[in-house]
């Protein structure tokens, strides 16, 4: 099926379907010069699927892993993207999963000003989550994401296929992002994840129908797309303290959701489908620590943080917190 | 005065005035963090007087000249940004020449995707061009201006005092690409050339409400906005080949126009406003030197280039010309 980003002169399609790879070159041009850019650890088969469709087209590998998403390999790839004679006419196509659609994504953005940037994400995190929204950037140190732009793809590709070499592990990371999405917005996502059989297909459709909407009221982040960061201030902070050795991001993004359900009995039935997922449980934690990061992170304003919150399945309130007050609620606990 | 560039949501005033630059905590919010950027020639009195208006404010200034444009240079404004903890909020004001506001508005473009970028262009040259229309960027090796962003002011300030300072010949430099506006859209704009006495205040005028009409139009330039590329692509070949050692860009453009005025009594005209201003004359060339530059630009397509020529004063045409027949017109010389 197709969806279409309504963003007026940046709208862009989004096709979501097994083998959808293999008509690419029914939709976009390929006659372009295009680059493909991939991390290491993309298998190329999926490469080839997409080369073989693009008679002008060049491969650029990276490293696989956040510490790819830099100042040097941005600029490594700029400089190849020179060396390769791109004009503004050409493209650029990213494979991979949220690092490769960050990092190429802002290669893009920026090349002679901008060209044409095309997404075929292959985790499901990237699918349900980061190729939708145009959110593009590189980190700087330990700040994530503080260089970026917003702009947006003009067409994702999401073939459920791709995931067939992806780990569970990191199938049910994604679906974190997706479980957030019907939390706050639709309970009929979250019933999803109790059916008798996960449909990964119908999660992630409904997932990015919502992301979608969100994204097209608010395209730069300055109201309502807010929301979407349920879950991630304690869980970014979880990430930042214990991710790095134990944790994934939807992993931590899961621990940080839980302090936000204020209705207990939607805590249980999300506790379950964490089990399900075989999600990690919220380890022992050092308030001070966390408060620590959270303090650091540069979304946040000077004396206080946004917090999404959500009262009842598929519904949410964004309130203003102190630190003071997010303390309290980390020293109370996530189970309280 | 001030004029509005009318973009929709990226609309923006620009104020034309002596003294424009005392009134600016009137006109914006200057309680915000404000990061001053400027480099090593700007006098202390402009920066004092912005400043003075600026309660949050800190400077960041750097060595003088195109080759700041660099990675280099913009890794470290944005990591100074973040060490100084601006937020989202906050924002930046330039005050300098064209390389100014380019690398500090590609620096406001993409930290933390984008934050308030205002601009105070202390260069005739950048008053009448750079100034207005949002292209902001960085050099990668000889290859300018090949990584950066559209991205619009908030606001742009030009006090006609601020030139007191410049030698004469930068005067001179900057009045070329107001010429050239005049050439390609406004008879009466070239006129002003030929008073008794140049009146800056209103060539900077007019030049702006000319560019302000092409922007408006064609704001990521796909098409109308590339006749104020008039002149430009001789004249890059010329700066590239000798430009370092003897002439400013400005004196480049002006070389360069002379090739495509097809008017012969217009060309006349011209070549006395250049005695006016005492600008260099055309020097000897290597015709296969130029072409090897002309080649080189990135913005050439493939096999051809978009020249604008100027049939008579106030007009263009725009035509896709072959590198035999450009070879052809610079073998038989701007005067013919």
């Amino acid at each position: 099926m197709k969806m279409i980003v309504d963003l007026q002169e940046y709208s862009y399609p989004i096709w979501i379907e097994a083998n959808c790879l293999d008509s690419l070159s029914n939709q976009i041009d390929t006659s372009r010069r295009i680059a493909l850019i991939a991390d290491e650890g993309i298998p190329d088969i999926w490469i080839q699927k997409v080369r073989s469709q693009c008679p002008d087209s060049f491969v650029l590998r990276f490293a696989q892993g956040e510490s790819s998403k830099c100042f040097l390999q941005y600029e490594t790839l700029l400089k190849e993207m020179i060396r390769h004679d791109m004009t503004r006419k050409d493209a650029i196509i990213a494979i991979g999963g949220g690092v490769t659609g960050d990092l190429a994504g802002f290669v893009a953005a920026t090349y002679m000003r901008g060209i044409d940037f095309y997404n075929i994400p292959t985790t499901l995190l990237a699918q349900v989550d980061s190729s939708v929204g145009g959110k593009v950037a590189i980190d700087v140190d330990e700040y994530k994401n503080i260089v970026g732009a917003f702009y947006q793809p003009k067409a994702v590709w999401i073939d459920p296929n791709v995931l067939q070499t992806l780990p569970p592990r990191q199938v049910h990371n994604g679906l974190v992002e997706a479980l957030k999405t019907g939390l706050i917005q639709d309970p009929s996502l979250v019933d999803l994840f109790e059916e008798e059989t996960l449909d990964l297909t119908q999660i992630i459709t409904r997932s990015i129908a919502i992301k979608k909407h969100v994204v097209e009221q608010d395209e730069k982040e300055n109201g309502l797309r807010k929301i979407l960061n349920f879950g991630h201030t304690i869980g970014h902070a979880i990430e930042s303290a214990y991710g790095l050795q134990s944790y994934l991001h939807g992993e931590c993004v899961a621990m940080g959701m839980l302090f936000f359900i204020e209705d207990p009995e939607l805590k249980k039935r999300v506790l379950s489908i964490y089990d399900r997922l075989q999600l990690p449980p919220l380890p022992a934690y050092d308030t001070k620590e966390l408060m620590s990061y959270i303090r650091h992170d540069k979304k946040a304003k000077h004396q206080s943080v946004s917090i999404v919150k959500v009262p009842r399945v598929g519904t949410f309130t964004i309130e203003e917190l102190s630190y003071e007050q997010i303390e309290f609620i980390l020293e109370k606990g996530a189970l309280a």
